[in-house]
C-alpha cells in the first residue's frame, strides 16, 4: 500500500474525518469481537494510511480512553487496545444499522396524538405535522390512532423525512462509493492492510449517514436522497473488501513496517 | 287507524317535527317515483294522523311550493302534488343514505396535508386534527398523503368523528325505533294509512339523524352512538312497513273519510 493511496483520497474527500470518531469505527469494524485487542502500531498504520499523524491519533486513542470507550493494557513494550465492555454494548447496539444485520423496516405507522392533549414523548420519530409522528413501530398506546403508510407519499411529506444536509450527504456518498466501486473494479485491493483502511472509510461514511437517517424504509425517504444506493454500494463493497483477519493484518503491517 | 296512535306518538315524542320538513318526508317516500302526484285529501289524512293541523299542512305545502320543492295542479275539485324536478333530483341524491341502497363505505382514509401549505378544501368530512381530515374517498391530490383507517381508534378520536348532540339523537332514536319493533310485535299495523304514517315517521326520524353523520363505515363511530344499531332497527321497520300503493291508500282514505 502506497502512502498517497488515490482511493483513500477519494474516500477522504475535502474534509478530514475527527480522528477520534475514526477510531470508533475502526474498533467497531475490526475489533467488535469481545477481547479483541489492536496494537498501538496497527493503529498507527491504518489512521496513518489514512492521513492522520501518530499525534493526532495517539491524542484520540487518549480522550477515547478517557470517556471509557476503549481500554489499554501494556503486554512487555506492545500497548493492546480493546473496547470497554460500554464501549462495546453501544458498538453492538448501532451495528444492526450500520452493517444490515437483521430485517430492515418493512414498514412505517402514521401515528396522530390526540391534538386537544399534549403531544406525548417517544412516539414516533419524525414530527410531520402537529401532533402526527412517523415511526417504524407501532406505538402500543391506545390513545394514539395508527395507519399504516400505504402508497406513494406526497413530496412534502417525503422531504420531511431527511434533513436537507442529510439529503446533500447521501448524495456525495454515492458518488464517491460509486467511484470507489470502478477503481476497484480496475485495480483490486493490493493488501490487507489497504482492504481495512478501505474498508474502514466505507464504513465510517456510511456510518455518520446512516445514523442521521430515521429507522423507515428507504422507499419512503425522497427519491433523490438515494438511500437505498448508498446503501446497495456499501453492502457490495463490504463484500470486495472483507475484514482481514487480525493476524494478517498484523503480520503485513510488521513486514511492511516504513 | 285511531287518531291517538299510541305508536305515532311514540314516534313524535316530546318535539312535533316541523311540518314541511315532514312533508318532504312524505314525498320522498310516497312520490319519488316520477309523476306521482299525491292528492290534498291524503296528505292531510297522513300529516293529521301524525297531529298536524291542516292549516298548518296548508302552510307547509305553500312555502315547499313557493320553494320550488313541489308544484301542483287542479283536476276538477282535486289538488294534486308532485316533486319538481329539483325537489325529485335532490331526493334522489339523499336516498342512497337514507335507504342505504348501493354498497356502504367499506373503509375511510386519513388525509394530512402539507402543515406548511393552507388545508385543501372538501377534502374529508371530519377535521381530526389541524391539517387531518377523515374520508371515505381517498383523495386524488398527490399532495394529500392518505392513511387507510386500519384497527381500533382511539375514543378521542371516534368522539370527533360525531358531535354529542347527534350522539344523544342517535341513541333516542333506537329506543323510540325498539319500542315500535316491540309494540308492532305485539299489534301488526292494522291499515294502509297506519302503515304509511308509521313507516313516514321511521323514515323521516332516521333521515333527520343520518344526514348528519358523515357519511362512513359505521363501525369507526363511538360505540356508545349505536348507528348501526339504530340503521338495523329502520331497516327492519321498513320491511314490517312495505309502502302501501298510492291506490289502497287513497281508496282507504276515501272510504275512511272522517
Amino acid at each position: 500500500m502506497i502512502p498517497d493511496d488515490p482511493l483513500v483520497d477519494l474516500m477522504l474527500g475535502d474534509a478530514p474525518p475527527q480522528v477520534w470518531s475514526l477510531l470508533v469505527t475502526v474498533f467497531g469494524d475490526l475489533a467488535q469481537v469481545e477481547g479483541t485487542e489492536l496494537g498501538a502500531a496497527l493503529l498507527g498504520r491504518l489512521t496513518g494510511a489514512m492521513g492522520v499523524r501518530p499525534e493526532a491519533t495517539r491524542v484520540a486513542l487518549h480522550r477515547l480512553r478517557k470517556d471509557g470507550w476503549i481500554d489499554s493494557r501494556r503486554v512487555g513494550r506492545r500497548s493492546l487496545y480493546r473496547l470497554t465492555s460500554d464501549g462495546l454494548r453501544q458498538t453492538l447496539a448501532a451495528s444492526p444499522r450500520i452493517y444490515d444485520l437483521g430485517p430492515s423496516p418493512a414498514g412505517a405507522w402514521l401515528c396522530l396524538a390526540n391534538p386537544a392533549g399534549p403531544m406525548p414523548g417517544g412516539i414516533g420519530i419524525v414530527p410531520a405535522a402537529p401532533h402526527v409522528t412517523i415511526s417504524a413501530d407501532r406505538p402500543a398506546s391506545p390513545d394514539i390512532a395508527t395507519f399504516p403508510l400505504s402508497g406513494p407519499l406526497p413530496s412534502w411529506l417525503r422531504s420531511q423525512l431527511l434533513p436537507a444536509d442529510v439529503v446533500t450527504a447521501s448524495r456525495d456518498l454515492c458518488t464517491r462509493l460509486q467511484a470507489l466501486a470502478d477503481a476497484l473494479a480496475d485495480s483490486p485491493p493490493s493488501d490487507p492492510l489497504q482492504v481495512a483502511v478501505l474498508r474502514v472509510l466505507v464504513v465510517h461514511d456510511w456510518r455518520r449517514l446512516i445514523l442521521k437517517v430515521p429507522a423507515l424504509p428507504d422507499a419512503i425517504f425522497p427519491d433523490e436522497a438515494r438511500i437505498d444506493t448508498a446503501r446497495a454500494l456499501k453492502q457490495s463493497l463490504l463484500q470486495a473488501l472483507p475484514p482481514p483477519s487480525l493476524s494478517a493484518l498484523e503480520q503485513f503491517t510488521l513486514a511492511s513496517a516504513p
